[in-house]
């Protein structure tokens, strides 16, 4: 066995404890009642940084929660630099009455961790801190440079982090960025994602009369707003999926054969899906799998919806406004400015008479692929390949990670995704966990990507 | 000038002082703190029936609020008899900082009176009791047999008045019952309605997946309720206002060409009611005037609809579900059961896969058309004639009004809805106020009404 993996099956049980005791921190970073939880997280993250021998380690105060940055320069000028990126903030734990165990109480239960952040991303960026202490433990040094860093914003946007890259671009400056936040295509079945869709955000308020009215009084003769928005929103996509908005589908850029024949060897997930979120029937867009709707393919769901009287009975409200929420996933080459515009012509030329429409363009993002003909994909590829003695499934995610676009534009540097979590892993709800199996496999293949990384040089 | 008139105009500063005690004591059925308000104005109005002589005064307790009956009965057992309904409960008054002035504080401007209450139900209770005091006063007597019912539920739907009709049918036996809790057409315009749409008011729910899902990594393949509750509301009606539920008009009886001119003679209020509620053009189903969508035709609204995110921002969940409350206002001969049953299969119908649907029928009346060539009808009709100089419009209306039906069905007896409120007088909310002219004209045509319908026998 090769003698970093074996140190690593070593020490695992201890690397298990300390990822306990790093999820035992509540690090909720949308709540400002947890700040100094999240304070004293990237405090935990950088001590553990230092003990493992990297170096430079700092937390960065910001406005909103702390930046942990740390690096290990001893490969030289000459050989090339990776830049790890993940995040130490974890989501609200709501609704907490569902789940089976406190969700800042670790427990192993059937070979899984389950507490909140085990899978996103406490769990993932602690296995490459382990694979780092790894190869330092048993060659005393790392085969390339290494540059971390580590946010406490990623689940409220990073809203401190893009302004933090662009002043330091230099001190980040790498070959290649390694994002480890993204789930693997099924258990066993190691991925690379290449693609990730964009996101266009909108809010439509609709305005009707002046004053919520009777229903009985006015019904029939003044246009409801809650008719209206549901008329609109019918308008947005067909039952089938297809969206109807002008120009909708003009910037994208269609899958390749190659792709689509490489998305179809990934074999479908339809059933497992179907089994997980509870219902019966997939839907989408005519002519395309699950995978390719999921990923390849731009879609548009409606986020939230509110208006008149919600309560519990009867009251015969005819409403004054009614809004809705709905967004847009995005596929490249498609832009966020560009479909944001198209959309607000779009609803106001829908918009039935009687009633005033205002939309608002309340958040973007473009769409990402990244290639999968550099180095770094190259040695993430083998790494993989010979730890899950799998081929390797290049995916395409459905959501959007920003930061990629960032490291990108300023730092022009490729992100490798390499991602250990599993689609069922509950991220964002109750019962979070992470598989143990892909604990160490993460570690195992980190440290095989980085030896390849070197190599490749 | 009419005696009793001349009496009234004596008596018109102490009346309009009295109605200002009434309209202080706030009556709000719906709130459980109100409770002792409430049972005192059933005191109140108890004490005054007995001060203006009328007798058997019983404010009679109920699981809610209290019942206040009382009758006159010396006309003699030839004599015709009517029985008054009206109701002594009030609206909320929420929002309160709307108001010019405190809802229960009552203030008179510009020849109106404001208060909570004014017009909807205590100003036109009360011009009823002063006309009984009048004649009493006047003439000692009162020409017909008289008996009044006055509740303190309707604002909440009456739940303790039906089966209190069901258990004393015989003590409310009358020849013709008299309501006015309706609007005139137009100031100076008096008015009796003849028809009340009925209402098949229902509750759609939608569920979809087991749990909210990350719209990026589940949007396209998984169907999203909101989406599919707004494809499934803008399948009830098109655009044009025009009803697609099948089978929907079936019942409809249409208007004869006598009742569309008789509406048209009316004149059309469309720029009133267009400045009245702040909207530039009115909608509604092709071929039909305004006064007929609005009384004489069915109509569907969404009265409130909710599902996912619909706070400040953007958060993108594809939720587990979404609701929406839909109501249909009915005319004669729709069945508020059969409309509900089509509803039902209908919604179920056009419910796009990929999503579970429960349609539930939370509250029905069915339409009324009450006679218009009834003794107590032609009474009401010279009454208003000879008070407002003015030819009375038969109007129809298109709220419900449930104990008009109660009373056909469980006293036999024909009912009269001959109201002094004007439709901008804000029932329902801030600065609701009642027109002190009608005030005065209303008791003088109760007064005439009553005179008319003995010598109609």
């Amino acid at each position: 066995m090769h003698p970093v993996h074996a140190w690593l099956e070593q020490n695992i049980e201890r690397f298990e404890n300390d990822l306990e005791e790093f999820l035992r921190i509540p690090s909720v970073s949308t709540d400002p009642e947890r700040a100094a939880d999240v304070a004293h997280c990237a405090e935990w993250v950088a001590g553990r940084l230092r003990t493992i021998g990297m170096e430079n380690v700092v937390v960065h105060a910001t406005p909103g929660h702390p930046i942990v940055t740390a690096e290990y320069l001893k490969a030289g000028p000459d050989a090339p630099t990776v830049l790890f990126y993940g995040h130490y903030d974890v989501q609200p734990v709501d609704p907490l009455h569902l789940w089976t165990s406190p969700p800042f109480e670790p427990v192993r239960r059937d070979g899984k961790i389950f507490a909140r952040g085990a899978t996103d991303d406490k769990g993932q960026v602690f296995l490459h801190i382990c694979a780092l202490e790894a190869m330092l433990a048993v060659h005393g040094s790392l085969p390339v440079n290494v540059k971390l860093l580590i946010e406490g914003e990623e689940e409220i946007g990073s809203p401190n982090l893009t302004p933090f890259v662009r002043e330091r671009a230099t001190d980040l400056a790498c070959d290649a960025v390694l994002v480890s936040d993204t789930a693997m295509f099924a258990p066993g079945k190691p991925s690379l994602v290449y693609g990730l869709r964009g996101l266009a955000y909108m809010q439509i308020d609709v305005q009707g009369p002046n004053r919520d009215l009777h229903s009985g009084s006015y019904g029939g003769a003044v246009a409801n707003p809650l008719n209206a928005l549901a008329s609109i929103i019918s308008k947005l996509k067909s039952d089938d999926g297809r969206i109807l908005i002008d120009g909708f589908y003009d910037g994208v850029l269609e899958l390749t054969s190659d792709e689509r024949s490489g998305l179809a060897r990934l074999g479908e997930r339809d059933e497992t899906l179907k089994a997980d979120v509870g219902v019966d029937t997939l839907v989408g867009e005519e002519g395309w799998t699950t995978t390719e709707r999921l990923g390849a393919r731009p879609t548009l769901d409606v986020n939230g919806m509110i208006g008149g009287f919600t309560g519990e009975g009867a009251k015969t409200v005819l409403p004054a406004r009614a809004s809705a929420k709905v967004s847009m996933r995005l596929v490249p080459n498609q832009s966020t400015e560009d479909i944001a515009r198209k959309f607000t012509e779009y609803v106001k030329k829908v918009t039935p008479p009687g009633v005033t429409v205002t939309v608002r363009d309340l958040h973007g993002a473009d769409p990402v692929l990244v290639p999968r003909d550099t180095p770094a994909m190259k040695a993430a590829t083998q790494a993989l390949q010979d730890v899950f003695g799998e081929d390797v499934r290049f995916t395409r995610e459905g959501g959007s990670i920003p930061v990629v676009l960032l490291f990108e534009t300023v730092l022009h540097a490729p992100t490798v995704l390499m991602g250990f979590g599993l689609h069922d892993e509950n991220a964002h709800s109750p019962d979070e966990h992470f598989d143990l199996k892909n604990f160490v496999a993460g570690m195992k293949a980190t440290a095989l990507f980085y030896e390849n990384v070197a190599h490749s040089s």
